[in-house]
């Protein structure tokens, strides 16, 4: 199978980090897109994905997999070894909705701020901006970053008592807040002690 | 298995139909919440769900799920009968993406465009607009709905050849568009009778 992605973009870390939970990392052909010249938003990449984003995963008989929480999906559910979303109906529906409010609480309130009132990818990407909204985003982020803070708390991991989908989607929101300048608030320790400890995993670390 | 839910609110209808293809209603019992008077924004509401918006699955040993795919999600593998998340890792991953899509392409934008581009539920309620961000995602609908259409032209449902979550979140995203008067547009033939076809369900029929 093949998994077309960009060196360096945030949504293709985390196929790469479930691949490599999974160790199946040798079973996929990385395919490298030419975002900044916008190759994915050419009609040949939009046939594979035609909400030309990356990253896509491509199966064997030609079927293609878009959305990182379905490709994850996949993965998790076509390879032996740890379970990242869950077994049993209840630990699949808590991952479920924690991966979802990492996605709208951090990861994607993230990226909406930084297409929005940041210069983003440049201008011959970004056609267009609404700057107001992407403020209103980076508000939510920070209240994202304070409720998984108050979350961590009280349990190990973002969706409980083992490491899931829901901590690789906010461990690469935080990269990507980093990326786009927007600081973890000193108070969220228990935020930044999880961050450190998820760094450390060797499928993050490498 | 308790559901917080509003009579007449758009989300909770996707809860409704899934209990319904798998013969489950009678297996939960439905709480009013008075989202008109602000109560999901009360301390003990957002105690089961902090982001403050219904529905939520109380489960009997009392944790609760928010999100409806996560619901759905619940009840398809709680229950048995019809498959509506699939079975194997492929169905599950292409139900998945389907399901992202109809969100993010047809109710939530949608939903975005009736909160910041319309009164939306009044003044007390809306308290913040963006109606430059909400018109552009009546324009992402639309072109979500063209997606759909030629999606079902070339096959029978939205993520496939059964009927599945995709189909619900469709489903109640085309009557979210009809409250929020977003008309499907005429040239849509195949999503039209797609939608009649889903209204006739028993499901949705009642």
């Amino acid at each position: 199978m093949k998994v077309y992605e960009a060196t360096g973009f945030i949504n293709p870390a985390r196929v790469r980090i479930a691949l490599a939970e999974k160790n199946v990392l040798d079973k996929v052909e990385f395919v490298e897109v030419d975002v900044m010249n916008g190759e994915h938003r050419q009609p040949a990449f939009k046939a594979k994905n035609p909400s030309a984003s990356i990253p896509v995963l491509e199966l064997d008989c030609g079927t293609t997999i878009a959305e990182c929480s379905a490709i994850t999906e996949y993965i998790d559910s076509a390879f032996p070894g740890i379970s990242l979303t869950g077994t049993t109906p209840k630990e699949r529906a808590v991952i479920h909705m924690m991966q979802r409010r990492a996605e709208q609480n951090l990861l994607d309130a993230v990226g909406l701020y930084f297409h929005n009132a940041t210069p983003g990818l440049g201008k011959k990407l970004e056609t267009y901006q609404n700057k107001e909204w992407g403020e209103k985003q980076k508000e939510k982020a920070i209240a994202g970053m304070h409720y998984f803070d108050k979350i961590l708390q009280e349990q190990e991991f973002i969706a409980g008592e083992s490491f899931s989908v829901a901590d690789i989607t906010a461990y690469v929101g935080l990269a990507f807040a980093d990326f786009a300048k927007i600081e973890i608030p000193a108070e969220c320790q228990n935020l930044k002690a999880r961050r450190t400890k998820d760094a450390n995993r060797p499928s993050v670390a490498g």
